[in-house]
């Protein structure tokens, strides 16, 4: 067998491992049947199939490690990374919002809170911030569809409780995929920019718990994150 | 007085609150004084002045609510956002290093160790996109300095713990300013590609614990997160 | 009352300067009422409130320079600075036109005007460079929705009577909000390019005029400038 | 005549030859008509008028070389180049497929089969660079159109026959203009990548036939490669 | 003589137009000789050759009427757009100033004093989008150096003498070009912006006398608008 | 064995195959101690280690099909992408020169030739989009560094022997890192750029040979494209 030929082999049992782990009952990991069962049962329903990336054609019986070379007409080598299809789907209108948190601590708190900060005023360069970040997700986020947002809404508040920013970001739109990562990204760059303007007064500042409050629209319909 | 005038007087009066609060001592806001030099015991330094953001020359006994409009020779009416001028600092070499978790909880975590979430390989493609962030840093935050990194990493880690995926980010760079918010950027970007890979198997991740764990170079020196 | 209560009331109080100057009689500003019966005869009607972001309920008889805390359920400490919603609006065609001068002077003309630039073909280069400006306008302009445009055009002329270029832009969408500030950045940054490419042979270069011409299509429909 | 007349005829002379060429025959370059009638046999069909970009009204015996000045109302001193007007078109679903190549050569192929370059993973970098691309095509191409995509696929495999990264990728859209481009830079970015990622170990590789494959939808229809 | 050969002939003879024009005396253009003597002494020096943009080697007898193919070794067929080489300049301390104005006119003037722009502060939000225009720059002028600035302020106050707004900016950098375009760009930036905020109060609103004021630094050292 | 803990040692042992293959000689492949050897004297010089990019110290006895989980302090569980540390290195003045070719065809060459096609003059917006598209290199390809460009020049010229348009494109820097990827990625741009000027007409179009010809500057030094 050629050099060629092993290192070929090599990663196809690399790739193999990524891509058909526990859905492929003829090989020698006993565990993986009932595994897959469990899965099933967390995961609810199974990734759709994506016609357009050809899944390999591996022989069930094929070992890694024996010099059998597997059979495949034709391999996609470098995962199934890729960017979701939505084309199917029909424009609705859609809202997501998300929140996070910036904890101060009570040494910066009050120079935000005043005003003192002299780099600007913390929280209105942060919303703008939060604003145009939205608009920048799909280049963020590499697998995120660019789309056309009608309307961002970024909002902060001081909290006095326990010295931090709550962000609150909105997003809404109307098309065929939902805006939940540009709420998030928004709120995570309203976040970066409340430390960035802060920094030089404490760099013992933490952006915390980005979360998605709620969205509605498309086809799995209105969400809540549960209290 | 006309109307202008009246108007004019408002904007300065209202911007005068935002300039001066706390660094004023003729008016009559009892509490100042000592807040100022509460303040300062917790800022440490006083803000750097800018020589180039000419500071309006108000009169100490301005009274915004008086009808009395203030002297000022040049007004800058927009609060004092600026990027911090850095031309007169040494070029050090500099490094950073951010970390953020992203909790999947127990439904999500098998999926993404297992390598079976339908978009792709969560952990490469965020790792991707948190080098790429990194490069973005000066274009979401508006303050910040555009610089060039000399280099990047991100690494992520399953934690079957929390059922959490912890990302590490270092950046480094010789220069005259630091990189602290691009570790962070690189980090904060990782988490909300995690997010964005897993959301259709769950919307109710968080990414949290976005912060610096140290820095190096620079006039400040060392910099190291307490436990 | 803590100094982190008196702070916080601080920026209430500024906050509330920004926010309801002109539009709250219970306070004492003599010149406000009469104020606002010129203003709403000027701007013709009131701008639309925005159920997303909660005004705040302050008493009409709330003093900033009292001890007395302002009753708010809600506080936007930011100011109201969002991209505003278009989910609402129908899709439109619609067109926009805009112009602008860029006075090259009596020195710098005939250099133009028979290609001797030496940076390359000044006319082409800012073509292009107003077309694409065109694209990056939602980068650039904070508050400006992200939308797809049908055509760009940008034409540049000589004026041998006052040795200047004459630049023109349109852009189209069919879409839900109009597209002026695309033909504006357009000129905007045609204009530029020809002070860029023309700097060598002399910096008293001036763009002026930049002018929206005409705009069609949308709820407000068609509008011309006067002469 | 003056200078500047001088000048400013000279501009149009050299304007006149890159806009009239071949559709004008009243000057002396004997082959033009036969050569319009080849091209226009060639072409199929003439480039749709604009009607927004003026033509010089240029009389069919202006010369050149001659003192006399072209009579023209408004001259479009810069070349036609703009964005093609879309906006009449309807929306149908489009969809692009485009490869290319990259021909690694003996040394380079095995390190990139079996994983061994020490800069990453070079098909998986390869395979999200170029989805990446494709959404950052409109700012590439000057007059390329910013439109939504509905889906991007990249595959990358390798092709131990000629030690060459075959790299295939597809773009959808449901809009007004196809997204020939969109594929194309897909594949260029993926296969440049590949060059970077390599580039330690040899820089004699080359990217090669970045083609269009296929494409469906719009009114020109389906087009395939012919073999 | 092929059709092929004919129509490269003319796009040769329309490229000698432009490159070539004022800078050769054996042409049938008689002027030519004066108007290059007046145009240097206007010009002051001429453009740096450029040893990598190399100039066709036009036999000065060549006719572009005549069927005498020119003989080139090599041509540039393009023009002679190019980034200008900076490479053998020495770093030194730049900084630029610029300014523009806005005429927002009676009506929208008061608006923008009492802050009563639905859409948010425009004093504010202006003059964030000017210092992030800045850093857009060199992806907004084509043939403009991408460099990292050490500083960037931008000012804008009302002036109801007029009814404007008036913008300043400055930028700085230690480097080998200057930074004019960045300080021209960011008060453009802002000024756009103040139209994008007003635009539902008014369309008849112009940035104008977008100039540079001074610069300093660079071998051309200081340089100052004269009054 | 809990069913995380199965699904963690599956991604280990994956993650160990991409990381380990061919640099361990204690497990069962037998012919990886001569390909090793092969492959150190083909790549000349191992990649330089990185001391924050911890490398997992597998025990060389483990083997992936047993139940006996790897012994890890730390593992890098998402391969080794990352941007190369430049810091050591000094700064050079570099320069790279990139070739393409466009092949148009005989039908479509003569529309470029006599500017007949109707979106502009192909090879000078071709030229444009090569110079800005160098500019954007470091946003396209993930693991570029970003770095300033101290001058950009792409030249096109028609070759009527092949129809084909030849582009060569020449970079320059002062700076710790080469800019072959700018002079690569600047060529395909521009490549890019003439295909979509010239669809309409063709879409038999191919860009190829995107090659490499010269560089100089760096650590390894002067580099020319063998004949």
């Amino acid at each position: 067998m050629s050099i060629y030929g092993t290192l070929y082999r090599k990663r196809i049992a690399a790739s193999w491992f990524f891509q058909r782990r526990f859905s492929n009952s003829g090989v020698n990991y006993p565990a993986i049947d009932e595994l897959n069962k469990e899965l099933e049962s967390i995961f609810g329903e199974r990734p759709p199939s994506s016609s357009l990336n050809s899944t390999p054609t591996i022989e069930p019986e094929y070992n890694p490690n024996s010099d059998q070379k597997p059979k495949l007409t034709h391999v996609d080598s470098t995962g199934q990374a890729k960017m979701v299809d939505i084309s199917h789907k029909g424009d609705t209108k859609r809202v997501a919002i998300a929140t996070c948190r910036v904890l101060l601590g009570p040494k910066v708190f009050p120079l935000v809170a005043s005003n003192q900060i002299a780099k600007g005023d913390v929280l209105n360069v942060a919303k703008l911030a939060g604003i145009m970040g939205a608009k920048n997700t799909c280049s963020l986020i590499p697998l995120c569809h660019n789309i056309m947002l009608s309307n961002v809404r970024v909002d902060l508040k001081l909290n006095d409780k326990d010295y931090s920013v709550e962000i609150e970001g909105e997003v809404g739109t109307t098309g065929q995929t939902g805006v939940e990562m540009e709420a998030l990204t928004a709120v995570s760059v309203a976040g970066l920019t409340v430390y960035d303007m802060c920094k030089a007064a404490s760099k013992d500042i933490c952006v915390t718990d980005i979360c998605l409050q709620q969205k509605s629209g498309g086809k799995s319909g209105s969400w809540s994150r549960g209290k």
